[in-house]
């Protein structure tokens, strides 16, 4: 492992906070009061995310937000704006709900693991990059809803994520009603992993990304990668898939070192390529 | 809104009964003792949701049942009455599950949403009507089964709606032991959403309809359109059909309402076209 | 029914124990200490799926395992051996890990239900093993992971059955992290159908094959068949195929046999053929 004492945060007062421990990048939302996902927060998101894609020394991405919610989706102020534009702001549109979904793609193709950590209120695409992240981790006070109902504009692209997630009915219901729903419920409906008290959420959080950053580099790359293509196939595909999948994993350093620390009970050391 | 006061009841003594109350339709099966869908109740629902689908002022249908049962599903004794016919009934057969699959999809792919109020059992085609149904709410009391396999006869066609509400093993345990499930049970599997006592249930389906028919209609029909269709597609499809129906959606009238009266601390208005 | 008062135990002292009950067949995994999956086990595994596949007697299989562990998956000093060969190993790797893959998709094919009976630890492909059984029943001890990321081999081939039982986070968290998870986080992630204490295992799945055992066993075969190949469909598809096959098992002897004895309140009986 590179870095393993560093520690720094880089840009503090931007609207993306980049905090590197170790194999760990935390970003965190810091567009205040709402975390909203203005084009500005997309592409600095857009930008870390493909910075840290190459990286050999960061293993998990946390994805986090300051202040009390975790983020109220798109920038409405901003796309109203474009409204007076000569198209009436089509173009605009296009170009903020493509740069949303493309970011939630993006965050299911990263080769590290991401990680939502919630404290407060995720809606509409706030809720939808929970439900991108591979894993979520929320406080007890954390609410999730998907509201676009409310205001007249379907959560169409937030239900992509939302209901590869939940449940159809689970899903229909926060996009029919655009009701909030607690933490144990986000829980209950496979939004979120897990649920912890707000003055341990960092501690936890820390430890899922340093058990996850200390597995093979490689086999979380290859996992990751195969766990979402494998999904969109039918059973026989997927099987055709995944076994040259495994058998290039097997061949692969880290299998051997890991197998034979394993069987010899020490510890696997990882390559780091 | 066009007739909010308005309530009225027609046909109370018919398979099906009529109730508009405001943007609210309501139909009740009324076949007693069991609500089987005979070929004349499942006829009738597809003329009431033939004519509501082109509504303007219905925002929303309650599915509900008369008496002790929701439904027992397809009409045995009318089915088995036309083994007699000269093809052993196949032709009858085919009419039959034909009409209840075309019903379920006609459910799903109606611009209301769409919510079963169970109280009571509801059973194979009838446990397959409330899988169907974007939202269902039932009593304490209710119990669900699909025990086709008891009768030589497997809930095929009601699997399909089940094992897309539910997870597999939960489906499969259904349908391979016929047994019923309670109320809580089908809660966690996903099969309803709510449950509620059963002196409540008409009061908290009809606050459900309500807060679903003070929303926009148009973002209601295109986003549960968008609903079914993307989830049967792949990620990046789903993102690319999502992305261009949000655009549309943000261009549409509802949305500039909405938005501007989100961000104006006002109550929208939605246009009724 | 053939011979339901017959009970004998085949090759007690093989890898596979094999054991029939009437029309149940049990299979014992018996490779000590871990029944991990050899090459030899799989083989046992696939010949007696094969010889059952044909069978009119036996109705249920139940896959069992002697010992504190259910299975540790694949066997790792096995293909670690073959690292020795001319490639790498690379031609058993594809061998073991194919035949696993298959043997999965036999237990999805085989006309019979196939009930997963685990007291104690499921890991890896064994862990796939119970995901991949139409139902599981297991003890209040019993624990599941899937930890292949430990020793650098990520658990692709058992996440296609995983991904495929469970919502995609709850997936996720197991593959990433490969931590075990408790028999009831197992039953909310839908790996399991049913906890009992140890001392009621075998009662209750034997209660359970006998339920199932009891049903006709063309509608548990037609309605086996028709669950995995409709759920890969869209769902205008899946209605297209599951009518036709509703009609099928009309027409079907068993079908007539059971609506006829439900409509007379006699009991079924159904046709072996």
């Amino acid at each position: 492992m590179a870095d393993v004492v560093s520690f720094r945060k880089e840009e503090p007062s931007g609207l993306l906070q980049r905090e590197v421990s170790g194999p760990v990048l935390r970003l965190t939302l810091n567009n205040p009061p709402a975390n909203v996902l203005s084009i500005e927060l997309m592409e600095a998101l857009h930008t870390a995310l493909d910075a840290v894609a190459h990286s050999k020394d960061i293993r998990v991405v946390v994805l986090s937000a300051s202040g009390k919610l975790f983020s109220a989706g798109h920038d409405l102020k901003e796309m109203t704006a474009h409204r007076a534009d000569a198209d009436g702001g089509r173009a605009f549109f296009e170009t903020t709900i493509r740069l949303a979904a493309d970011l939630m793609m993006k965050i299911t193709r990263l080769p590290q693991a991401v990680l939502a950590e919630i404290d407060g209120l995720a809606t509409a695409a706030g809720c939808q990059l929970v439900a991108s992240c591979d894993l979520a981790i929320c406080t007890d006070s954390s609410t999730f809803c998907t509201p676009g109902v409310n205001i007249g504009l379907f959560c169409s692209t937030p239900m992509v994520a939302l209901s590869r997630a939940s449940h159809r009915k689970q899903a229909m219901e926060m996009l029919l009603t655009g009701e909030t729903i607690d933490a144990s419920t986000a829980k209950d409906f496979g939004l979120v992993n897990r649920i912890v008290p707000q003055q341990y959420l960092r501690q936890v959080v820390d430890k899922y990304a340093a058990v996850i950053a200390s597995k093979s580099p490689q086999a979380l790359k290859i996992g990751k990668e195969a766990f979402y293509r494998q999904a969109e196939m039918s059973l026989p595909e997927a099987y055709d898939y995944a076994v040259g999948v495994m058998v290039e994993n097997m061949l692969a350093g880290d299998a051997e070192n890991g197998i034979g620390a394993f069987l010899g009970k020490r510890m696997p050391e990882w390559k780091v390529d």
